[in-house]
């Protein structure tokens, strides 16, 4: 994710928004942009939803993403490793059950 | 982010998770989990959340991404190209003030 | 509150909305325009938001309060006493301390 | 509505909570309350949710209030001249149809 990273760094700091960042507000920010991910689906069936706005959910979702890059890089997270660290703590949670015909 | 996405694809499936997995509850759980990150900011500082709650705003912050990851991989939804995408758009939208001395 | 609740209840049958007025997506909305009150907020200082965005603010938290009156109305849920309720449960939670010079 | 905002102010006052409750967190933690309001409806349908969880959703949905009350209050905002005001700015944003059959 290095290039998207520098990517948009390189959008903030042509905007001098850096200034801006602090953590708390690009947590805000993500969970507004979340929202209005959410709101394609607000009262309509999941399907109706993604045949009608999947455009819009894309780019929604890309804000989600963008905020989240920015505020790992400001907090020097590497979001590769914190996903797999974080796919194997659920994990234990959530065990696999013996008799699942999947395990 | 494809080794990612085959991660998550994994547990999802030994978990047989995928027939509860329409978008519209994965938006909505993907803005609970934004939720959970922003918890970690309530009544405090920027500072001060950073300070105490680093592990738990990467761990809610990788929930996200993993909601995320999912959702783009159910929609055929390319995330580097989606992220890309939307900070071309962001950056007509927004552009660089002529007197900005970074540009 | 029983005038708000009519009034509100007269707008959506003169629309024939409650067809669409599960819980599920009265939640949903109800947490969208609470992102809508939270955005005022984005970025900025709460002084400067309240200085700048006090009419949106007003306007957005109303949004909140009628589809949280919608679902109660819908789920026969009497928000006084709900609110009284929640206070006793929430004073349990949060015990007022000894040396607490408001005791 | 006076008789639960004094009631929510003697709780906040006797925890001396009132120092923390500027009105951007109060309504982040607005926001959070809708989520965990919402959280009751996660992967499964309205009807679902309600028959399983009304304890819970009348508490959030109280909580939300709660929040709601005390930031009207620290702004000086008449919730019920709110509520009405913005019932009619939405019937002009969206007017009942001539030929709807409820008009």
């Amino acid at each position: 994710m290095k290039d998207l990273i520098e990517e948009i760094n390189q959008f903030r700091d042509e905007r001098n928004w850096r200034q801006f960042h602090n953590s708390k507000d690009l947590a805000l920010s993500l969970s507004l942009e979340a929202s209005e991910l959410l709101e394609n689906f607000q009262w309509v069936s999941s399907e109706k939803a993604v045949a009608e706005n999947r455009e819009n959910i894309k780019d929604e979702l890309a804000d989600v993403f963008i905020y989240g890059l920015m505020m790992a890089d400001d907090l020097d997270i590497d979001m590769r490793e914190a996903i797999s660290d974080k796919l194997k703590k659920n994990a234990v949670k959530y065990p696999v059950k013996d008799d699942d015909p999947s395990h």
